[in-house]
């Protein structure tokens, strides 16, 4: 387990403790009204061990937040967590982590002892999120979505999530699955998605789908020691004008310009924030990103609706979790300047 | 114009003020608070005539209902009319009808001498809303929604709309177009749509299209002389079990139970009610309807997901505009029981 300081806390600020909780790291922090991180700490994501050795994993994260001299001033904690979740039941069932199925997490932190210590944020302020939907908070409040009351941040890497902010606020959904954009089926008599459905968009836009498209096409990944068969590689070919890599990209950027419209479409959004790793593919990406929304988008209220790169890195999910949390400890602390039109009325 | 007297009011009701303007017709209504139609009167839209023409048809809607002996009861005044509409701007755009664009319906409206004699109405309560989002209203208050928290509400007949209910509340979206459901792209690679779009649901699953399909398929109507080549006659074949008619509504149903899918898997519904005239076709489209969306609707967080007729018919456009501008006059007297979950917190 790595453990590092990042920046020095400033007087008088109120941390918020957070959790980001993947298939391949658990990651914990210590998190400043301003999106700071002021102490991080991850370690690898125990997946296919037993619940009991995986909660171990988030106790050893929690460990070693708790060393931080500032811990007692933490007032609220924030969990992101791979899907699905349940956020009435404060439970999750991380596909990719098979020992958690309905796995009582909330309770879980709550029960740590350093956690338990500080004794407001034991009784109410452990707060549970899906990991996309806080990625969407982050962005919101001190990234690319700062200012609309209505966006849609997605994440893009070998699978395809996302998270809305309507009316200002975040979307979390009945369960707190709102968001599930990988899993609309975006051509319905298409091949079979594992979920059950057909067609799906994870399916098609996942870098895992880049790839496998790409290579069906023709591509090779070069011959290099290094050189993996990923998103990363078809992106570098298609810069250096490889066709197959080219057509790859072009079809991933047209259905999800096709879900980014259709999510326009039904709730109203004028801004698409995209993030994670296909994202970093940049102008291969965005280029025929950009040009197939203007066609997919073309009802005239949807003209306005923009597709920008996301603004913070890897840690939004951390600092989207301690977003939601601070929320509720302090909710008129950090206003966000948004606005709001009052629908029908005039 | 036909104008009559449903049902006389309560004594102490306030009533409501409803238009429901289309393609079609103009209807008015005056509306008890229970959603009953005190008073009724419709007209045939001069679609193709000039703005003030069709404005001089509204206005004749409007000196029926205030011939009315409560009319000096009303408290508000609710628009529903066909879209796109533009609530920050009180105007419409309907596709159908050409004259009005960017037509600044809700001052006309209030300029009515009727509607401006009633001061408190005109003043501030003339409210415009879509016309599927104002039959979602209906619905979510007296109809098949009612205590749901979180609906989708289509209107499938020669078109697909739709209107969203969202944590307790009518969802409008930016402009007020939200729910536009029949412009999603469920077929990306798909025909070309007018809007622009490749793929989209209207063009596959609304009454014109099923009939279309059914008549590529070697579908033909009797050869009688009322039968026309139309959803209901296809219905009534299918029925009969023609194999054309049965695959013509099962394609349909596949596409909308992809849309309703993707609608469930973005911000989270438990049921869809569906109405309009390709609704009235019955278990021709509730079966295969019903049967898919269990198919794209997978994922665990939708299994609570249902699919169920409307229970309000073709008035549902005006007691849902009365629902809403009532709200505005007085928002706390028609209290609605849903239970909104709390999300993230516990």
């Amino acid at each position: 387990m790595s453990s590092h300081q990042v920046a020095a806390p400033r007087p008088g600020d109120v941390l918020t403790a957070a959790l980001d909780i993947g298939g391949t790291k658990i990651a914990g922090a210590l998190v400043a009204p301003d999106g700071t991180l002021v102490h991080h700490t991850r370690r690898a994501t125990p997946a296919r061990e037993s619940a009991g050795t995986l909660l171990g994993a988030v106790h050893e994260v929690l460990d070693a937040l708790a060393t931080h001299p500032r811990w007692d001033h933490v007032r609220a904690l924030g969990i992101g967590s791979a899907g699905p979740v349940d956020l009435t039941h404060g439970t999750v069932s991380p596909v990719n982590i098979p020992a958690w199925r309905d796995f009582p997490l909330t309770e879980s932190v709550g029960a740590h002892p350093a956690v338990a210590a500080v004794a407001a944020v034991a009784q109410k302020h452990v707060v549970l999120a899906g990991d996309a939907v806080a990625m969407a908070a982050a962005e919101h409040r001190h990234g690319a979505a700062r200012g609309h009351a209505n966006a849609l941040c997605l994440v893009v890497s070998t699978g395809v999530g996302a998270g809305l902010i309507l009316n200002g606020k975040v979307h979390h959904g009945i369960t707190g699955n709102a968001g599930h954009l990988g899993h609309i089926s975006v051509d319905f008599d298409g091949e079979p998605c594992p979920c059950g459905a057909d067609g799906c968009l994870e399916g098609i836009a996942s870098g895992t789908a880049i790839t496998r498209h790409a290579l069906a096409l023709g591509w090779r990944p070069p011959r290099t020691a290094d050189a993996a068969a990923d998103a990363a590689t078809v992106a570098a070919a298609a810069r250096s004008g490889d066709p197959a890599a080219l057509a790859a990209f072009d079809r991933a950027a047209r259905a999800l310009a096709a879900g980014i419209a259709a999510t326009a479409a039904l709730v109203e959004i004028d801004v698409a924030v995209v993030g994670g790793g296909v994202a970093q593919s940049g102008e291969v990406l965005f280029g025929p990103l950009g040009h197939h929304l203007r066609r997919y988008a073309a009802m005239p209220f949807l003209r306005r609706l923009r597709v920008v790169p996301a603004a913070l890195g890897p840690d939004a999910g951390l600092v989207g979790a301690a977003v939601l949390a601070a929320e509720t400890a302090a909710p008129a602390t950090v206003p966000v300047p948004v606005h709001v039109p009052v629908a029908g009325s005039r």
